[in-house]
């Protein structure tokens, strides 16, 4: 028996500032159109996906940085994909910036990504929940990483859903560092973990270690399918975009651990891979069978509340 | 400034049923001496240091299994050892199987580790948490892995001491597979973390896998070494036992993710490296700060008690 999906990861290269949404989607239906091509049923977008990758500037103006974000999904410029998506019969996953506002009327930012089925449906929305960089605008870094400053933490917390004859769940760049990321949606039964990124190659504090960012990213990733027993597919924007060289290597990640798809430039590229959703058993029913070997009682600290020294 | 500690790593070659203790420790002191010469003031031994890898078989005599066990620590068979590292002033992580009563008088089996400080002193004691394979014999095994059966988990937890310079933290062989077993001792502190394991090439639940136990070795404890900027010292009992092939590839890892030493044979060898205490936090202070990044209140279910289907 097997349940088998043919996924697809929409590799995007850089995103000016001055290029309009309606470009980026031009470049995604694209992607999607190839993607269907070549059989794929889902598409992986990158995390925001719609505009340049905003957090690295400092805006001291509201309405300027208001720009980046999506007021509702679909809108009119994301309203092609969708429809697009719904012709061709394939879903996606798309990652964007969230502004919404709750019921007092009080906006709220996030950095979202959605699953849409083959019918163009939102069925799940996800908001990242580890919020890398920093809160304060600080000078002396070649570029800023301001997550912390432009979005709340995600208030929906992990979880999957029936997607495509499989258990999926959604992650977002700094989260696939996190091996409780994956952990916490395992336990839940996800069979697939689908996210996008946006990685520097450059990390201004410890700049020793750039030569090692495409060896972390695969390792994090690698390891995290290993241990739970999950396929992972993995979405970059890639190359370099308004001064900062971003990572490319989206690939597609077996239950094994192993890569079996990778993205060979850092400019808009299409890799795909047939998944079967019932390999996951080789894993998950033995070696990291979490019934039979895990032990919760010992691992208590984990989620315990942070003690910050004073 | 910096805090370094030369570590060696004593890889053991395979032990026959037939060699006796005295005859394994003659070959540990050889690996001790050569480490000292080398400038080591710690040595790793593998996990169950002392016999053969006896969980492999089922024993229905009591007494034949006991024969594995350590009454105590140091003994006559490992008093050498101990006595050795006190002259040479190098301290050891050693893992044996141990048999200890209780107040009650009741036995307990666990698989043990110590660690030994350079005056021969034990300064600390762990008993293995996540014991893989299974309770009951299963003849259409080529092998047996009864560890479920021949020990009970430990009840010491997972932790570390003050150990040459820094915190050290220990773990055992199938430990190395899990993230919780890093993790919760990164949250106390850990710098280093030290283990030791006996891996057969053949794992005969899913033997397609078996061309993957050296990349699923290193893959679990470079991420770990990376995701909670710790030194990993990992030392293998490897080569051909008794009709069973067991991995070699022991390691240390940088808090990188770096192997910075690895051993080429499956036989008797020592390798070794300078590892700084220090170095772990360009990683702890950084991309992995935990009072900054981490996300307790989302990780609930990792510490939740199991749910086994019915």
């Amino acid at each position: 028996m097997s349940r088998k999906l043919m996924v697809g990861v929409a590799q995007l290269g850089p995103i000016a500032r001055s290029e309009s949404r309606a470009e980026v989607v031009v470049r995604m239906i694209r992607l999607l159109t190839e993607a269907h091509a070549k059989g794929c049923k889902f598409v992986t977008f990158p995390e925001l996906a719609l505009t340049t990758f905003f957090p690295r500037w400092f805006f001291e103006d509201e309405e300027e940085l208001n720009f980046f974000y999506e007021k509702e999904m679909p809108n009119d410029a994301t309203k092609p994909l969708f429809d697009k998506a719904a012709e061709l019969g394939v879903g996606f996953y798309l990652g964007y910036a969230e502004l919404s506002d709750d019921e007092e009327g009080k906006s709220h930012k996030y950095n979202t990504s959605i699953l849409v089925d083959d019918k163009g449906q939102i069925v799940s929305k996800y908001r990242k929940i580890h919020l890398p960089g920093h809160t304060e605008n600080e000078p002396w870094r070649p570029f800023q990483h301001l997550e912390k400053r432009y979005f709340e933490p995600g208030d929906m917390g992990f979880g999957s859903c029936d997607f495509m004859g499989g258990k999926v769940g959604m992650a977002l760049c700094n989260d696939r560092r996190w091996p409780e990321t994956y952990r916490v949606m395992a336990l839940q039964g996800a069979e697939m973990i689908v996210l996008g990124y946006n990685t520097p190659m450059h990390y201004p504090p410890v700049p020793q270690h750039d030569h090692l960012q495409g060896f972390h990213n695969h390792l994090v990733m690698q390891s995290a399918a290993y241990q739970n027993g999950c396929w992972i597919v993995a979405c970059a924007k890639a190359g370099p975009e308004e001064g900062c060289d971003l990572l490319g290597e989206s690939c597609i990640i077996a239950p094994t651990g192993e890569i079996v798809a990778q993205a060979k430039t850092v400019g808009d590229e299409l890799i795909f891979a047939e998944c079967d959703f019932e390999q996951t058993r080789e894993i998950k029913e033995h070696i990291f069978n979490f019934d039979l070997h895990r032990r919760p009682d010992e691992y208590k600290i984990i989620s315990q509340p942070k003690v910050v020294a004073d």
